[in-house]
């Protein structure tokens, strides 16, 4: 049974926090380990430069947050653990999706369209400071998971957009040169546990109110000292609800533990004492992180050298063969195959492949075939949109053929059974491919 | 004396034709052979996706185009002469571009907004079917310049727009990250040769109405028996003026060929024995070309070999070191580096070479710098734009320093001895960079 590719990408443009660690970093590590999962964690610091022009920052913080995932238990043995930059195919697949992707796609992205509206509301230009880094960069997110034909994304709420971007370019590549791409879909995580910062709100480096997943235990300790509390005196009676101190603490802690530092608050425990427990409690978990941490951070050439070895594999497994056949796919070919090339790879095709074939016709409408070689074995009705046809090519490749479906007819000279073999030969080439 | 760096890119998308011929590839190929030039040719196939969605159109029309400039002349072993797509250093550098690149300064380049325009007269969405590949190719273009420090790019009046594109991203770039790019020049060509096509119109695949370069003779022939004349009779005397057949006839003839062939004209000279005349004097210069062309064609496979050695070459010599020093300038760095980077770099940089620093303060004016290491040499008042601080650095380097300047001060304790010390120190390190 094939292995649902999942990807995770983090930018690399600060110091990892314990928002960063409780809301993503945690999480993730957990559900790599998971035996159905063939996971992809990449530190996404083309993406950095979108937001930051600052050098030694993107590299102190490429440092810092692989640094902060080894320690917190990634095994890149067990998982693809690499760094965007080291994958010169992520560049070129970008340029190749930039070709087909829609730009009134581009102008409704939420992030391009929020700075829009800052501009607005300055009166400004409305592109007045906007690079166009930032109105690409969904299209640089959809070569990363495109790439590696993941199928899973966990994104938040915030991003199921551009997964949707995504799937979108990648319908459009498929539609214009064969099916080439797996369209990706966003696990969205409803329940993302969000830490509040020392001041209450979310913890985020946009508010200045973080505390550092590695400070040092005397910082760490310094900075759950300021966390911000109501003025109730000790032996007053606390609330937990609305309390960043009290939600701290149940992030980290078992639920009996919770519920004794409830029983704490209603027993009117004093603030200084409630820090105390808060700051013991994150510290035993974070200690011996922190110890692996350091001792990493300590030898950032062994970090180099696991990243670059992750890229090698990943290259060699995925990125290059596949970004081969999409150079072949859309004609940057080796000239010497020029005169014969279409024969050639008809006729590979004919051994090896049965094929949908998504197209438009003159009458506007989207259309597919199936076909294996020159054979043509399945020819569809027009379609209005081309993911409805596509829809109808999942379902097919799913096992619903149906064999009376008026908008999906037989050639002539093909029957049920011929249409059925080369969909289980197609569905075994899928298998071994992936 | 260093030479000066002239690039060309042909769009691989069509046949070549007589057109191409008589206003680019034969002129350039001559200025390929001027002694003071290091000259840059390169198929540009990143940029034919932007327009063509057919793979084997693509392919064929590199190989015609590449068999079509080394038939004229073109030699690999005394200019650059590579494929855009066997420059993996390009996407990327396209990337980091796409990072500085203004949004509203790509809103206003031309064939994007001829596109918008169309849409508007159609009563469409202003994007409607334009991809990001038309609203982004400006960038791969400044991606395509800048990354050779290309001095002069040859272009027609109407891709100007897209050489001030490049300077204003290469700008960009250097206020943000060091000087590192070459701004490069538009060499306009004003007085390109047009050659009418076969309907009197300007030669242009988009009129239908060329004549194929390397058409076989038969052809040639028949196709230059369709150029539309009026319809004097032989015997009636004709007006050279707006004559198609004439204007083709003198883009390959001598001036003494042009005079016999006007005088031809005034003596009633019949069109099929001129339509005959044109073809042989076509054909004598076309001719050899052919021959070596047809030879050149049938062995695609030494074709891509001689585009796969000069880019290997190219990279070598420039692509790989330059995108090394730019992967280090915006922050892609080598982790084991981190902690020690600044100090390694700026002490190297006291030895090797004094250095320009554009950049903002908060009064959001354009200040520059001139130090050596950690040593500051001149400091420079604020200026309104990166533009004018730019021309200061630029009139400083070029020798124009003035000591009395009221917007370059020299820091304590530097003498203008120092400055012009430092300054021919500059001037040698990149006379030898170049």
């Amino acid at each position: 049974m094939s292995k649902t590719r999942v990807l995770t990408g983090i930018t690399t443009s600060g110091t990892p926090h314990l928002g960063n660690y409780v809301g993503a970093i945690r999480p993730a590590i957990a559900a790599s380990r998971a035996p159905d999962a063939e996971s992809f964690y990449f530190l996404a610091d083309y993406h950095a430069l979108v937001k930051v022009a600052e050098p030694a920052r993107v590299q102190r913080s490429t440092l810092e947050i692989a640094a902060a995932w080894l320690a917190c238990g990634l095994d890149p043995s067990k998982v693809w653990f690499y760094r965007q930059s080291d994958i010169p195919e992520i560049p070129e697949l970008t340029w190749f999706l930039t070709c087909v992707a829609g730009k009134g796609l581009l102008n409704r992205a939420h992030a391009y369209k929020a700075a829009v509206d800052r501009n607005r509301a300055e009166q400004l230009d409305d592109d007045a400071g906007i690079t166009a880094g930032l109105f690409m960069y969904p299209v640089l997110m959809a070569a990363d998971i495109l790439l590696f034909n993941a199928h899973k994304v966990p994104v938040g709420r915030d991003q199921v957009q551009h997964i949707e971007m995504a799937r979108d370019f990648g319908q459009r590549f498929n539609h214009l040169y064969g099916e080439h791409f797996t369209l990706p879909e966003a696990a969205v995580e409803e329940q993302v546990a969000t830490l509040p910062g020392l001041d209450g709100r979310k913890m985020s480096k946009s508010y200045d109110n973080t505390i550092p997943l590695f400070a040092p235990r005397a910082e760490l300790k310094k900075l759950i000292a300021g966390i911000v509390t109501d003025s109730r005196a000790p032996g007053e009676a606390k609330g937990t609800e609305g309390s960043a101190l009290f939600q701290l603490y149940q992030a980290f802690a078992s639920s009996e533990e919770t519920a004794t530092f409830a029983q704490d608050f209603a027993d009117g425990i004093g603030w200084g004492d409630a820090k105390q427990k808060l700051f013991e409690r994150i510290d035993a978990e974070v200690a011996p992180l922190r110890d692996k941490y350091e001792a990493l951070i300590a030898k950032p050439a062994d970090i180099e050298a696991i990243l670059r070895d992750g890229a090698a594999r990943l290259r060699a497994q995925y990125a290059a063969p596949t970004l081969a056949r999409l150079r072949e796919a859309v004609g940057l070919r080796d000239l010497s195959t020029t005169v014969v090339a279409e024969s050639k790879v008809a006729a590979k095709k004919d051994v090896a492949l049965p094929l949908f074939k998504q197209y438009r016709e003159a009458d506007g409408k989207f259309y597919f075939k199936f076909a294996q070689g020159e054979r043509l074995l399945l020819q569809s009705a027009g379609f209005d949109s081309p993911r409805d046809a596509g829809q109808r090519i999942a379902a097919i490749k799913a096992g619903h053929y149906d064999a009376s479906d008026p908008r999906v007819l037989r050639a002539e000279g093909v029957d049920e059974d011929d249409v059925q073999a080369a969909l289980a030969a197609l569905a075994e080439a899928e298998e071994s491919k992936s």
